[in-house]
């Protein structure tokens, strides 16, 4: 099987590490990069939060740092749920990976301007990096292979009632993703609720014996804590991971072709992701939306992306 | 059992028809009047179909004529689902019964203001005769026992991605309601749609023999047509008559308690009922939100609702 | 020459209070009633103000109470420029006028229905009651002879940057009355802001010796201070009596015809009258806009206004 | 006289034509670099004109290709004020010199992190490629000196009853700039619609024996042809030039600094410039907004300028 290549632009964030943790290490992708965005907490925080799960699974990818605000709106961090560190739980060792000279945005332009239009972008944080890639160079745009993106929602948000924190912490660069005329594939809450990390799978990876395995259950500790406190459920839900094991096994999702628009004219319903699943518009497809989830395939990707780390 | 007084305020409509079928003849269930407004149809259209629900049933309740147009934004009609008529399928006879000549919002007005404070309003279309009593005369507001809505959704809408038909159609009108300081239980998209018309119940009811049950088959025999060119589904949801189904036993619904926003500022997510189901805003609750639904439960209703025309 | 039957719609306040001065006492006008809203203050004080100015002018015309708040959005008044009272200044004697039962905006419906299209609404006050008449019964419409309001600029708020008080009070209803189908002549913060009561103007209306004098320079010297204060003139700007000078001169007012919407889908720009000055969007005109005026011959008629009550 | 170190980002355009004429050649003025933005027209024909200029009048500065389309919202463009080129009117030879290879937003980007603070930058058309570097690379911020804008009206717009042209193309980069804590300097329409460029003014240029009055000429008289027939008046406001006259002689504005905020939320007015003339809201000035222009003054600048290619 051919390697997938992608660059994976993240806001770690524990579901990120997961994210990282799963495709860094994968037969079926080929990790070109990581590009980070503030987003689960400020940028200085989730790129040292990057490049300690990197140096914790020895991952020698490069991580260069993105955009540290919003394009337009002001900044929105999740802290509650992540923590002051934005990845509060495990305990790193002293941090000597270093992130790479050159910026994020301009990482992802040179990379897809150099590729042979095979690199998959994936984004599991707010949208920034990527959009101000599209807006400063648009001839990035048929070099993009797929987008695959955790966000949004077409039923209810967890953020505000009509949003998602990724989109809504920057629905303008959402909505530049969203017209940009490319493949976008969204994995939204609607799926990624029906993952919830549970205690039972907490202690199924647990039993595996691997650093991988440490540090999810570590993660899942601290994370399944919060999740507990601001919405009540006994497991969190492991979002950005969906994105990689859809990489890895793209039946794991049920997906609908259909219209799409971001709300960014509103303030109450800002980032909201109309997704036209009913085709009311008859307008062409521009987004295919994750309407269900293989929740025990799902966990299976993610044991067996623990284990491949023994 | 004491029975619960209430003023339905409608704009028939299949559902809303049966919706008229089922409180006229309730023992639970006084009703006062049945005030009309444009929604499915034009006005002159849903005014004559009440009518002639009530004339086909021999209901000795009078009909009050409203409001023709939304309170603020142009109108909108939904002929693709009820057909020109408005309540397409069913032949009724010559129309002798005829509206009173009281505007259906002086007759809330005076009706409430009358009261002891124990008549509850059921709305199961745009809610601008609702409001524009509210607002002509705001000593009603304490002489509301409750507030029972069909309309709106915390999930996908039906008529736009975020919105629901009876909110969409007056949006503002629903803002007027949702702030109006009164107890308002919402049965929304997310459970009406639950409770869908397949050829099964059609069946089960035809099997009755009254002449609701007729009206009931000729009804659904329609609608579900529509509803299968336009949304793709066997059976029409039942919109309408959970709020009556609601009144006769409560238990048929599952309430959450929260705050609920009407946008009424976007022009995309217009009139969408963003309702705080996770209490992220920590704002005082406004409405109970109807999360799920008892299926047989509600249909067991219906079916005594049609029967009792025997 | 033939009276011009007009309704006055006002919310007393200082310039309203010039407005009924000017209206109920003047050959080419005839007052059919004054119908009050919530404006400037609250409508128990509007009302309230409106009756003593009656009262104390002697005015033999019925008053009517309206609506207390806008049609939608939250109520707004003025009392950093009406005072407590909204017409603080002027002291007046025990009140014994008294509004007459009917409710303004039935007030507005019936004579509308029962003239012969022959009758003029001006408004000085949010667009309320007439709003909710336009809606409650839309017959009323080819009745109106022409709209005379104040309100809006195509220039500079007041309230905001964006809008105007008047307008910002009741976007909606202003929304409602814009796009009614009827002739509109506004007289907007463009034009009025020409003529600022200069303590000059004061000392001359001071000059005449009739109770109306002397209740103007008691409200002008108020309104004069808070002007100052708010806005820093040493004038303030008297607004609504302009829409009665144009009734009484129309050649007071040079007159554009124009496309105009009222923005009120925006939360910082609510309830701007964008004036298509310029014709950019080539739509037919729903709307005379003041341009400018005669400051000279606006003066000319207050004195002859004020000189009539001798 | 120490000279004053600016950027001129602008769309030409025939008022950007002559901003550039008249930087370019000022001894009060060292004109950095030249960074061109789609507006006016689209990208590859504004980058042409800009080069057109500098080749026609000898100028030594270089010229960098930035944004061609706004940060979130889809292109606008003015065609039927500029032409089909952008700069319709002159003739120009062929066109050797060519555009930096560095991207405009890099450059603006590199040219303020190497400075000493002291440089300025100058928008003249929409502010795509300046907020671009804004959001890119926020280190820049305390480097800009001043940035002075021509877009923006706190009265009428020219594009929307609402909005200014530059600031309606990129609301969004509009309000990214107005948020970006430095000290902004608006000339909008307020005072360049009081320098018309009438016959008699083309005439006064024209009887100059330079290249620059020649260019001035051919300029004018195609856009005052364009001005005539869009707005009617008989000469065509010189906008963007009054930037650059105010860094030659800041007299010639009349400035009061106020809070503005830029409505990027609404559809009908998005790209207002709400500009808190009268304080209101009480906040903190985040712009010095220009009031009024001394006519006579600008004149003799332009003349002064177009008489230095001598």
């Amino acid at each position: 099987m051919e390697k997938r290549k992608i660059i994976l632009d993240c806001d770690p964030g524990h579901d990120d590490a997961i994210a990282i943790m799963l495709a860094a290490n994968s037969p079926a992708i080929d990790l070109l990069g990581i590009t980070v965005v503030a987003g689960n907490q400020t940028l200085d925080k989730t790129l040292i939060n990057a490049l300690n799960v990197c140096q914790y699974l020895d991952l020698d990818v490069p991580v260069y740092k993105g955009c540290g605000q919003p394009m337009i709106r002001e900044q929105l961090i999740a802290p509650s749920i992540h923590g002051e560190s934005g990845l509060d739980g495990p305990q790193f060792g002293a941090l000597t990976k270093q992130a790479e000279p050159q910026h994020a945005v301009n990482f992802i332009i040179d990379t897809l301007l150099a590729s042979a239009g095979d690199v998959t972008v994936v984004t599991t944080g707010p949208m920034t990096n990527l959009a101000m890639a599209m807006r400063l160079n648009p001839d990035i745009l048929p070099k993009i292979h797929e987008l695959v993106l955790m966000g949004g929602t077409y039923q209810l948000g967890n953020m505000t009632p009509a949003a998602e924190f990724n989109v809504l912490a920057d629905g303008d660069a959402a909505h530049v993703v969203f017209t940009s005329g490319r493949k976008i594939t969204m994995a939204g809450l609607d799926v990624t609720r029906k993952v919830l990390c549970l205690p039972s799978i907490v202690e199924r990876m647990g039993r595996i014996d691997t650093k991988a395995a440490r540090l999810f259950v570590d993660l899942m500790t601290f994370f399944n804590k919060t999740q507990k406190e601001v919405f009540g459920w006994d497991g969190g839900p492991l979002h950005d991971p969906v994105t990689i094991a859809y990489l890895i096994d793209p039946t794991v999702l049920t997906l609908k072709e259909c219209f799409t628009q971001i709300d960014i004219r509103s303030e109450q319903s800002y980032g909201r992701t109309n997704c036209d699943i009913f085709d009311i518009f008859k307008q062409p497809p521009n987004s295919s939306i994750a309407l269900d989830i293989d929740i025990a395939k799902f966990w299976d990707i993610i044991e067996a992306g623990i284990r491949a780390y023994a």
